[in-house]
């Protein structure tokens, strides 16, 4: 059996009672680690083992794309744990670890948990009238992709509030790492709420006609931490978002769409 | 201190050990018991108690509204948890609850868990393209209220998929009980996709304009008692969800918008 364990968001404890009988009596058990990270653990998964009393292998995205055929042998005669943060359907990645399941006759079973989609609700914004979910990834000096601008831009229309999921990278390689095929990885990187303002700003400086739905002086949200104990919400304009600090990551950006009073109300909790 | 502890979707190890411990440790526990219902208990709380170890009460929705201030009473001094099945936000009531605790200066705190809105991931679709959620309400004799297409229909033109999170009537007085003040409540219900299904169908039949953008043909998702180990995915055409039985509450529909390759694949396994 093939058993895909979200852990929510948090720290160790935010797995469910019913995740941690399934990890404590698996066979093997893998932690999924290149999508996100849980926040308190700050990438180290030594706390998770110490909690579960099990060896847990760290999955990167290579092992997952190389090796996903092995991992479900080991499912085809015992249980094999696979650890998400979050919720395991957050990412395509597992959707497509299901598919190879049951392609090849393998039983699955998902035991879900938070994930920063549903948990963004503690900003006071509701969850049902939030559109579709964009991801705002890094800049570099030569690749600027804003098609996450549009999405706002076409949520806002619709009256929709917008979660922005900020870029990390993990275990990626150098441009020269590539080109010389080293086996050498640049430092863990996460957008913080200033960096993902910074470019939303840019994009709005050179889209004249979309400056009456979105500007400098819009209401948005920056999300830290979202369910540990640092957890930290802060409600401001998107230019003074550019220059505030929230601290270590996850951080998530809310561009929030027609508010509702008891909106404005929960919001301003936060400013 | 408050605490709101989701409690999940399916049964009660589906809290997590986080919430868990505040539970253990409160000095009162509350249950709230009008939005949703944990599928494996049918409504029956005592499974939770034995769980916990502790007494829980009830708090039904005159309960939350005419003691709100008497539960927040005991936040002062003690610590209250106030149990919410899935996510804590999943539903505007306690957001109301959260601010009247800060109106009062009573710190709170919450403990996240799973929500329809990201378990609904598991029929294969993708999180991020679902647009605005909906609610359909029973219809009656006398009263077919239909905004709920129209947010459907507007989802379907930005390429959105949709969930429908379908009608409950727990503890609900008759209108004869209403209309001789009596404390008599009906049986709970508990709307099933076929019904919604019906209901969409009346809706379609009568919006000849709307009827090239969703019709009977139109592929859903039928998705019932998610989390639990009975959960059953169905996916059929809507005529055909309209006679399909998929056993006991909850349940929920989605209509998927524009699908991916990939979504595709996954929703061949619920054919």
């Amino acid at each position: 059996m093939l058993y895909l364990v979200g852990l929510g968001l948090g720290d160790v404890t935010d797995i469910t009672v019913k995740g941690l009988e399934v990890v404590r009596k698996a066979d093997h058990v893998y932690l999924e680690a290149y999508t996100s990270i849980l926040c308190s653990t700050n990438g180290d998964h030594s706390s998770l083992e110490r909690f579960y009393g099990r060896q847990v292998k760290v999955a990167d995205r290579e092992t997952v794309e190389t090796s996903a055929d092995r991992i479900l042998d080991e499912a085809v005669n015992g249980d094999v744990a696979l650890l998400v943060v979050g919720d395991p359907f957050g990412a395509t990645t597992h959707t497509d670890f299901v598919l190879r399941a049951v392609q090849r006759n393998i039983p699955y079973n998902v035991i879900h948990n938070t994930s920063i989609l549903n948990a963004v609700g503690c900003c006071g914004l509701q969850l049902y009238t939030f559109g579709e979910t964009v991801s705002i990834p890094f800049w570099t000096e030569t690749w600027k992709p804003d098609s996450f601008f549009d999405k706002i831009i076409n949520n806002l229309k619709n009256n929709f509030h917008t979660l922005c999921l900020l870029d990390i990278k993990v275990k990626e390689k150098s441009i020269e790492a590539l080109m010389k095929g080293k086996e050498v990885y640049e430092e863990p990187r996460f957008m913080t709420v200033d960096i993902a303002a910074k470019q939303l700003l840019q994009v709005i400086e050179n889209r004249v006609a979309e400056q009456s739905i979105l500007t400098a002086h819009n209401l948005v949200v920056g999300l830290a931490r979202i369910g540990s104990d640092s957890q930290k919400i802060k409600c401001c304009s998107l230019q003074d978002m550019s220059c505030t600090d929230i601290g270590k990551p996850l951080h998530c950006l809310v561009i929030p769409g027609k508010l509702h009073p008891l909106e404005e109300e929960m919001l301003a909790i936060f400013k």
